[in-house]
């Protein structure tokens, strides 16, 4: 790393010492997971750049737009609208974290039973070692679970641009209501931090980009429906979490790039793993950079997972907004009826997510499901339930996994994985 | 028990063995806690005699209303009003339970990482020994913390009664509106379910039955400022938890009639405990009956408890509904404007519920606060971190407890409080 991004570092608050410390184990942590992958496609070259330039010249890129008098906003959830940031003239950037960090300093705040993704949050920001939230200009947390709902009041503590979006919990008029008057509350905010009103243009070029990165990832996620699979999950994953930090339009192109090259891949019958591979869909909570712990096992098990079920991947990405209309107001219209089909937990009742899932297994070809909850996820680890019992009801295999970021767990873990796998073989 | 009650239990449904065994340990566990009491009132002995009832003769009155046509109800949260549904010529029961039960078949459909309250609830139902749950011809579920908006999906696969109220998470003006909207769809629910159509008139008489249980409650609470105390804290919270199930006429007479006993003891300066005894506040969730280990914990190590925030105390009972009103609509006005005020975690932001708190340790000359969380309810759990800040700022000792109804920490907690009435004294 160059003095440069030391000196952007310092200006930013970073606590050096703990940053390098980060810096080193997610360099070995990536260098030992991804780069042994046999088979990667060439286009991953991309993504392996991006990841050893995460907090280097995407934050040195973000500084240079603030400079320039572009604001940086930093949001923990796919609810929060990127067509609305961009559309003012801002940049959204994801700050759900996927590693534990300054834990002994969490726990002083929050309660033990907190889920892993919330402490992470909370650990980068005090440990100092997020260059993203930092750099941010505004926060915005969500009135989604429990877990994120109550934390944010302490949050709240500990920055002070933090910005909190109420969201329905059913999907009822009146939920869409809700959901429609606080994106129009997120607009004004935004305007009014950017001092960039929103135009009809603005918003409509907003929703063109916003699209065109979603559908990049699903033309990757459609060619995941090969056997021999093109792509490993892992990579794959990689893709959906880098989705949320890249400049969009760079993105958008180095997702196509790769999809080109996994057609030639498929019409020439090669892949990542040999044909009839056991095929997974992983389906739950978010799995935030650089949280590998579960497709490392999955993949170094044999199996190989087909997509992902989850706010990173499938359910953050899967609907398109309508570009068609007149008004701010129209636009605004859409937007709302995108995002109101998230299926996310939070929402009761959420059937939905059950549709989803058998969609994805049967699209994909998978041969079972691992369903994936963080330790304290109550919204998640209370669906996987039902879930399961449906799937087994329909022969598909499923594996109920509830763990968390540390380490501690990775050989009982990797029991259980090899043994799905088996059964999957 | 009579031979009647058994019959009338079978032909609940309930499982007749695993009912006696409820009601055994029940009984034991009242005897060894509560009439071993030192100075008891007199007019403790009403209350008694409704707990030795509480599946016999209350049910039987439930049983007989029934058979005159009326409707029972059974809820689990306060923000279910009493007002309409008494209005529609129904009874409202609550039935939140303080005990594990059948925990093996709980945990087959919850996680093991779900709140004892809601365990608890799922216990009695899948081990089917609560008369009340098999009694009311209407379940109201609802959306508050995760566990329990989620729980709902699979209690509705239990029971074909469920009804569930969507609540709001901001006290903004859209959280009041759909407070209100929910209510105008319970009233329209509760009077189909009656025939009953809800009039000026007895919603006016509904909202007086109400106000004068709480009232009555009022009055109990007050008189615990006294020093000494002259009723239990043990014996306060029984009252507190039997206002849930109790006939309300009959409940309010009750209460004033051990007020006006107790009066008489301030009057001569005779109480329970010695004078200048360590004085608890008792804050956090709801200690649903037979949920006693914290109090009788407390108690026993030498303190008194002078009020409970919590849903079974204050928090359920600390505000009135306006009478006035000239058609239905400014009535159920007013019943929103009552039950918006109540400060439960699942709200955010929820600043009422630390200014109440320390309005209360005023109040009741307290010495400390107990927090009092159920393991994995993530609403008051987080809250009690920075409530427990406040206090310590303001030299004000605060013990943060986290338990479920099992009896296995009994001797660390034990341990915990002796220590810290020690601190007290
Ligand atoms: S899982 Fe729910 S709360 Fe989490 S990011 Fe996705 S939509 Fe938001
Ligand atoms: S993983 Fe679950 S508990 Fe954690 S933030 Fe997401 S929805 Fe909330
Ligand atoms: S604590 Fe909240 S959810 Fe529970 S009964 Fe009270 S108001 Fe309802
Ligand atoms: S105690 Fe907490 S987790 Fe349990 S039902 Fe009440 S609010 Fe929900």
């Amino acid at each position: 790393m160059s003095d440069d991004y030391r000196s952007m570092w310092a200006d930013l608050g970073l606590d050096l010492a703990a940053h390098d410390m980060l810096l080193g184990v997610l360099g070995e942590a990536y260098g030992k997971m991804y780069l042994t992958q046999a088979n990667r496609p060439a286009g991953m070259s991309y993504f392996d750049f991006v990841m050893s330039e995460v907090h280097g010249l995407r934050i040195k890129e973000l500084i240079d737009e603030k400079k320039a008098g572009r604001k940086i906003i930093g949001s923990y959830c796919v609810f929060v609208p990127e067509e609305i940031v961009l559309a003012a003239n801002a940049t959204l950037v994801g700050l759900c974290s996927g590693a534990d960090f300054a834990m002994e300093e969490v726990e002083r705040l929050l309660p033990r039973n907190t889920c892993a993704l919330i402490k992470s949050a909370f650990g980068f920001k005090l440990g100092k070692v997020c260059p993203y939230l930092e750099s941010a200009d505004m926060i915005v947390g969500e009135n989604t679970c429990d877990g994120k709902k109550k934390a944010y009041e302490s949050l709240a503590q500990l920055v002070d641009n933090l910005y909190v979006m109420d969201l329905p919990q059913v999907k009822s008029d009146k939920g869409r209501d809700l959901l429609k008057a606080e994106y129009q509350r997120f607009q004004k905010a935004v305007e009014e931090l950017t001092g960039s009103p929103i135009t009809v243009a603005s918003l409509q070029q907003a929703i063109r980009t916003v699209n065109a990165k979603r559908a990049a990832i699903h033309r990757l996620s459609t060619l995941r429906k090969a056997d021999p699979a093109p792509i490993s999950g892992m990579d794959a994953l990689l893709v959906n979490q880098v989705f949320f930090y890249d400049n969009p339009a760079r993105f958008t192109d180095a997702v196509n790039k790769i999809c080109d090259e996994l057609e030639q891949r498929m019409k020439a019958k090669s892949g990542v793993f040999p044909t009839k591979n056991p095929r997974v869909i992983v389906a739950g909570c978010p799995q935030a950079v650089p949280n590998w712990k579960l497709p490392m096992l999955v993949e170094t098990a044999g199996a190989v997972i087909v997509g992902e079920e989850s706010c990173v991947g499938e359910r953050g990405t899967r609907n398109l907004t309508d570009e068609a209309g007149n008004s701010v107001d129209e636009l605004l219209d859409n937007i709302v009826d995108r995002y109101f089909q998230i299926d996310c937990a939070i929402f009761t009742p959420n059937r939905d997510r059950l549709h989803h899932i058998l969609e994805m297994i049967e699209k994909y070809q998978a041969d079972g499901v691992i369903h994936y909850g963080l330790q304290f996820c109550q919204p998640y680890l209370m669906e996987a339930l039902p879930i399961e019992k449906v799937l087994a009801e329909k022969g598909v295999p499923c594996l109920r996994i509830e763990t968390d970021y540390s380490m501690e767990d990775i050989g009982q873990l990797k029991t259980r994985i090899e043994a799905f796998v088996e059964q999957l073989s």
